[in-house]
């Protein structure tokens, strides 16, 4: 079954290729390697032709590549990475002409243009394109990383007492991840209080007071691929503005479901939840309203005031409004939902919103 | 005395843009950043001209750059990074050269292109050569970051038990490192028995036995700044051959520590480790012999057969030799040490080396 939402993978890949008149394509990024070819390390690229996929790796990794690599030939490389696709490229007497994403740093693409002796074309966008409409192996996987991710959360909420340090949730946290077998899909964000007023905020020492609020943003992997969900919880009594802040969040975020499925603007989807924001008369969140994720934790499409475009069935989105007032509080809820052509299904409903105050 | 160091640290970059008759230079990785302004988020450029520094960021980084820049012009862009950055410099009068490490992504340096109407040069490893020799600053971060470490470590040890899961073991080493109030400078590495052959496991479900070995490669970091520690225990009487391994990659390490001061050949003190595991008749381990730490993992320089080049005063760099037999075991021990005129200064004192069997 992998095997054939492998080929199903490159063989929509190569009809983008055919369509620009391209016989080959290098991949630099590990997730669009892991992509085309399942394996999972490092420091390894892949080129993708009409009829084969090649690994250049490395001796750290050849044995990893073996294991993981499904209807892929294998080239162990010495020296760099970027010649050492060139040479292969060389070799390959059929390719006309070959392409790679701007995403390649200056350095190995001046290196790689030296080396190969056929045009080397630009080609953007191709497979961010491709990965953002999960197949059934990838939905399966966020699903598994959500759920994954739910039971950890349920695992640390014994933790949530006064004196606990912001770090220490956040490690206690990813260690319940870890002890289910999984790891974090990035680095945890804890903030109580008025520190969850920044989005980017990072743990700190700050502890929990006896009455007080927590946000969670975190996520759990399955075979790369990654959750990721944000939750809001008082300690004590919290107080009326918070409490105001939380049903604004929850009525905005449900409004930006309600209008989420295939074919729906992507402004849309953002507006939906920003309006409801603004009705209320609180700050509207300065970050954008959800992302795709996957592979990678930010992926297209973004929710976004200026974005363009629609969402499209088999896609799995955050949706991920906020009210962040500096200095007073800060309340984000984010949920992973997969597009369908009649709307959408929640992938994270195993991770009950909290009922306030807890 | 922060402004001082970061003064000193402009000046040298400084004298070598003066030497290649360059007027500014654009820094796009993140810790080339934090190296000349102090600022610790992501997303953002800085440019170094003849007598200022800018950061170029957004509104998700503006108040935590004006907590931790040091005289350092804030520019909050909108849009993409690479334009924010170009029209600064169309904005430089005075700039009539501006110089880039080809670091950076091919897509940013076409924008970037455009965008000035001067000279754009390409300057390689300008910074990591600047970034390789601590300053007092540097050192005492790392020291910190090593000390945490040891701690965190020692206080993991009373879960060396029969029963517990690799995935587990790293997540309680990363709590304790959170407790200490850091956090990992890397994914922990926890390996078991003989899956301590792979230099690169990923900690798995695979559970301790009763006689086993556990290899562990770790670090905390401080202010940025990354130690890096490899130690193996064994639980149970280690076998003869377990034994025997660590012995010589005890003295192998040694005998590479032995050779480690500002001039030495990077080859010679690389060599001296892999010729001890070689006369015992042991495999070779198929890795560098060590790398410099510091902002990042792995920066310059590099112990290798084929490195070029000598220590220098000041710099800081891991010694770790191993000896892997597929299926069978792996042993590596790693420390950090701090290059001198007379010799070298081991950083990781306070994290003992295990004494077999433990």
């Amino acid at each position: 079954m992998r095997e054939e939402i492998l080929q199903t993978r490159r063989r929509n890949i190569r009809r983008q290729l055919r369509k620009r008149n391209i016989d080959g394509l290098i991949l630099t990024k590990s997730v669009d390697v892991t992509y085309v070819t399942a394996f999972a390390g490092h420091d390894s690229w892949a080129l993708l032709t009409k009829n084969a996929v090649y690994l250049i790796t490395d001796s750290r990794y050849t044995e990893q590549a073996h294991n993981e690599c499904l209807q892929t030939t294998i080239v162990e490389r010495r020296g760099f990475i970027s010649e050492a696709t060139g040479r292969l490229v060389r070799r390959l007497k059929s390719l006309r002409s070959v392409a790679l994403s701007r995403s390649i740093s200056l350095a190995a693409y001046e290196t790689l243009k030296k080396s190969v002796a056929i045009p080397l074309k630009k080609v953007d966008g191709l497979l961010t394109t491709a990965r953002s409409i999960k197949d059934k192996v990838e939905i399966a996987a966020i699903k598994t990383a959500a759920n994954t991710a739910a039971v950890a959360l349920e695992n640390t909420k014994p933790f949530f007492k006064p004196g606990i340090a912001e770090i220490e949730l956040a490690g206690i946290l990813d260690l319940e991840i870890r002890r289910l077998g999984s790891k974090n899909g990035f680095e945890t964000i804890v903030a109580f209080g008025p520190n969850a007023s920044r989005p980017h905020h990072q743990p700190s020492r700050r502890k929990l007071h006896r009455t007080d609020t927590i946000l969670i943003d975190f996520g759990a992997t399955c075979k790369g691929y990654t959750s990721d969900i944000t939750r809001c919880f008082a300690v004590g009594k919290p107080t009326a503005a918070y409490r105001h802040a939380y049903e604004v969040v929850t009525r905005a975020q449900a409004a930006s479901i309600a209008t989420a499925r295939a074919g729906a603007e992507l402004v849309a989807v953002d507006a939906a939840a920003r309006e409801v924001i603004r009705d209320s008369g609180l700050p509207v969140h300065g970050h954008g309203g959800g992302h795709g994720i996957g592979l990678e934790i930010h992926e297209i499409p973004f929710l976004k005031e200026d974005a363009q475009g629609t969402l499209q069935a088999g896609q799995i989105i955050t949706i991920e409004p906020g009210v962040y007032i500096p200095g007073k509080l800060g309340v984000r809820l984010e949920d992973d939902i997969l597009i369908t052509d009649k709307g959408c299904q929640i992938l994270t409903r195993r991770c009950p919103h909290a009922e306030l105050p807890i």
